[in-house]
């Protein structure tokens, strides 16, 4: 299986992140990434290949034309109003507020924002294109033939939804590459989010469309960021009725249980008829994650990927989250070597 | 004119706003107080008076219950997930995602903040509630026959809708004011808002009301915070249909314009038949203002007074905003004078 990484994901490092009123070192940051290509080379993954440029189409089917502008804008629009820190709304459309969206940089970060912990620097937009071009190139091995491919993608994506980024997340990975098999003739794309955290803007930008099915096994939003979307009873609506699965989980969740979420969500994959897998690969359902609560330990990422590739489907496999540094390369590769027959 | 009073507003006076990425002190602080209290004596007013106990039922006939007990236990949750800074959210319920509360603090924090430059403290509550008596104090004042009585609220209140908080403010003072004219007997009831920034929470608690009408003067909310709310075609909705009106101004907007809308919110005021005037009184229209973008002098302030005394109404002044701490005291005190026929 390839890997698609591009070493511009670097150019987003943030400096804080906002978790329980201070500023901290972001729990998303570059490091993660080294872990997972050490321990892709420990296990004999070929090197991994730079995807080239991104192409803009497929993004600009899936995202707002106004949010493209704005997250290409914001760095320098930010630093000619005079801040100085990093870019990070402080307000945002309340209930029953008005959804237009302001002209000041101060509130047009707040509309196009879902959460505020995610600072952007000037290297932000590039990077998020960086990561998004991985994702593209590992789709275009998989549509040419390829079994499987994994994106290595940093910044990720599945918080993002087509309007408002946050959660790390700026551009929509999965949800671009779904759209790209759909473009390349698959009649039916399927989206397994694995991700501790609920993968609310993929839901989102496909929740009307009954072409993409969208099945997310995450802590229930009672208790976890983000929140305010992944409840069950979020079963997709108009076309895309039936089409979205929920799974949220309690706090100290183990894999027992997790399991048979799992293996519910690929029985609703294969009943759906799906002809490409796309997997948000998160691996922050690990016992040891410092911002999750689920149970899972190192061997079940393994048992994990056997699950997945008994769907039988061409399979693109897109980096999301994953904090706990030192493991996250091997619970990582665990999923691939899993799908690869370990 | 009777001044009513709280020493125990210092018991709010948070480490940290969100301004601009940073954290910055904020700039609703107390000393904004002190400078109002010692304009006050130098003009010769009377020693405020303390306002005894917050009657918590009028309160409660205006906010949330679920958010008045938020409020009330939203350090202790705080501190009990084990966060170290103040309490402020990280995320909300963003367009399209679900507006059911969380059980996890750092979710409700969320679900309950409009904005998120406002950090709670160990004191916050108890503060809000002295703010609010002092309005209540007031109010019972200018019930009870006074032609007049000013409340230095602080934290101020015109943000804070039913279920939310923000922009400095906890308890809508004015809103729970109006609402006890109301249950004193005046038939009809005005509010009129000379703060720089929209008075979204009033407007939002009574929108849908023909019982209060609500007027705003405030820098347009394109550029200015709240952002999103504060359109000039927001004139209020079923038996409310009429009762808002809206004057969002430009940058730069000096005094003959401001003073225009000043004019035609009395106007109509006076039409609406008021029996009683509830002003929120925020001084930072002023030229000098830190984080606004009128151009008032302090002489105008003066003349505002005075054509806010032509309705001939019973009137109680409620602190909002004012941010030009060496001015503030003067710009206050001004409007006072100026009623008081300077």
């Amino acid at each position: 299986m390839r890997t698609y990484f591009s070493e511009r994901h670097r150019l987003h490092f943030p400096q804080a992140e906002l978790f329980g009123g201070q500023f901290v070192t972001p729990f998303e940051r570059p490091s993660r990434v080294e872990y997972i290509l050490n321990r892709l080379g420990e296990r004999g993954f070929a090197k991994p290949v730079d995807p080239g440029p991104v192409d803009l189409a497929p993004v600009q089917r899936i995202h707002d034309a106004g949010f493209l502008a704005f997250l290409q804008s914001a760095w320098e629009e930010w630093k000619a109003a005079g801040f100085s820190g990093e870019v990070m709304p402080a307000s945002y459309p309340a209930r029953r507020m008005q959804a237009r969206c302001p002209n000041h940089i101060d509130g047009k970060v707040g509309y196009y924002a879902l959460a505020l912990e995610t600072a952007m620097t000037s290297g932000t937009w590039e990077a998020a294109l960086s990561s998004c071009a991985s994702a593209q190139a590992a789709q275009r091995a998989v549509a040419a033939g390829e079994r499987a491919a994994f994106a290595l993608c940093r910044p990720p994506g599945h918080h993002a939804a087509s309007d408002m980024y946050g959660g790390y997340c700026f551009l929509n990975n999965v949800a671009i590459a779904a759209e790209m098999f759909r473009q390349n003739g698959a009649a039916r794309v399927a989206v397994l989010d694995v991700d501790f955290h609920h993968g609310n803007g993929t839901q989102d930008i496909f929740y009307e469309r009954g072409d993409v099915f969208f099945a997310s096994l995450h802590g229930q939003p009672e208790d976890a960021f983000p929140y305010f979307l992944g409840y069950a009873d979020e079963t997709g609506a108009g076309d895309g009725e039936g089409a979205t699965a929920n799974y949220p989980m309690a706090p100290g969740t183990p894999y027992s249980v997790w399991c048979e979420a799992l293996d519910d969500a690929i029985a609703r994959i294969r009943g759906f008829g799906a002809e490409a897998l796309v997997v948000s690969l998160g691996v922050d359902a690990f016992k040891d994650d410092p911002i999750s609560f689920f149970k899972l330990q190192s061997d079940d990422f393994t048992d994990c990927g056997r699950r997945i590739e008994k769907l039988g489907l061409p399979t693109l496999f897109c980096m999301e989250g994953g904090y706990a540094i030192e493991a996250v390369g091997i619970n990582t590769v665990n999923v691939l070597e899993g799908f690869l027959g370990a």
